[in-house]
């Protein structure tokens, strides 16, 4: 019985340390920002001229986008780059582009592939962040949510491809948690102009602010 | 210290309860269904003419809706009316819609208030299922998901309005779960014919089925 009892101490002292709350870390980390820069999905299978899933607005906006970089970290804004990876059997992508993987088709944005990778010109820097997600929105089912609250962000600035799906869906679901959304119109980028223009014009609608890098660098956010 | 052993073991016992697998329930509770059909936001805060958030082509589709749920009542399939509701202070309202519900302005979707119901003619029978939203996704952060799962459903059909908005967000959403998506075209509606084509362009290109009220009754999910 003693023993018994030995052992059902143990576990209520194990079971309570799950709760002890946990030590204060004497620096920030990461460091807290107002304010992050997301780049997304512009890696080259949606980039280079070619690429399976090619959209042709996305390589004219890379010189716009290195700009906005460039400003973000001027700023000490957080610059996080979200980016599609799926396995090579295609077990986890999106349903309707199952048959990308399948009959021997070689899917897109399997890592260790070349069209996985960040497009060239736009390369991470040590201590940006890199977010991996299988759907449009950056927020489905990643820690992109809690790592903008961990970092105190309240306004997100949004850059990269496409318009209608991955960065509308990003957009839409950062104004669903509450953060400021801000679209930097000329660098994101669709197909055509006219889905840029009509995707632009429906986010205006939802309360997203959707203006140019120019306009961005005048803001206080 | 047998009286801390028997608490111990009490508390063992009582903790291992958690884990005991609940009982299989004899009949299917809910019933099991492949297919659901899903009417957003037809409340008379969108649909009415002068409604505060009114949707113009709203309206018009009642009879469409009307006839798409009976016949998924013909077919069993079961029918989730999604609506939006709000606090009277508006505290869980999107961001961009806070000043509708400041200096004294009503808000909308407010619980006990007529602009809330669901509009006549659509009005829920028995058996019906309602979940409650408070964002454009009738995924986001609702029991929408839990409960298509629970029924087993693999297809679910959309109507309702608007869809740049609630349409279009819990679409996206319900093709990111992984669902077989379909848009009622003609049970939808938008502000104006060109948001809604705009929007049908964008969903049919992300693989999301969007096909009329006869092509629905054609079709075998």
């Amino acid at each position: 019985m003693k023993k018994i009892a030995a052992l059902c101490i143990l576990l209520l002292m194990v079971g309570s340390m799950a709760f002890t709350a946990p030590k204060k870390s004497s620096s920030s980390n990461p460091p807290k920002s107002d304010v992050a820069i997301l780049v997304i999905d512009m890696q080259n299978d949606f980039v280079l001229p070619g690429a399976v899933l090619c959209v042709a607005g996305a390589q004219p906006t890379i010189p716009t986008i290195q700009d906005l970089i460039k400003y973000g970290r001027s700023q000490n804004w957080p610059i996080i780059y979200i980016i599609r990876e799926h396995r090579p059997t295609g077990v986890d992508v999106d349903a309707p582009r199952i048959p990308l993987f399948t009959d021997g088709k070689p899917g897109y944005c399997v890592p260790g592939t070349k069209g996985c990778e960040i497009v060239k010109g736009l390369e991470p820097e040590e201590g940006d962040i890199i977010v991996s997600k299988r759907r449009n929105s950056g927020f489905f089912q990643t820690e992109l949510d809690m790592i903008l609250r961990r970092m105190g962000v309240k306004t997100v600035i949004l850059s990269g491809t496409q318009y209608p799906n991955c960065v509308r869906g990003t957009a839409a679901d950062a104004m669903s948690y509450d953060y400021n959304t801000v679209i930097c119109t000329d660098a994101c980028s669709a197909k055509t102009k006219e889905v840029a223009d009509a995707n632009i014009f429906d986010m205006k609608n939802m309360g997203i602010t959707c203006i140019p890098l120019a306009e961005v660098k005048k803001t206080k956010f």
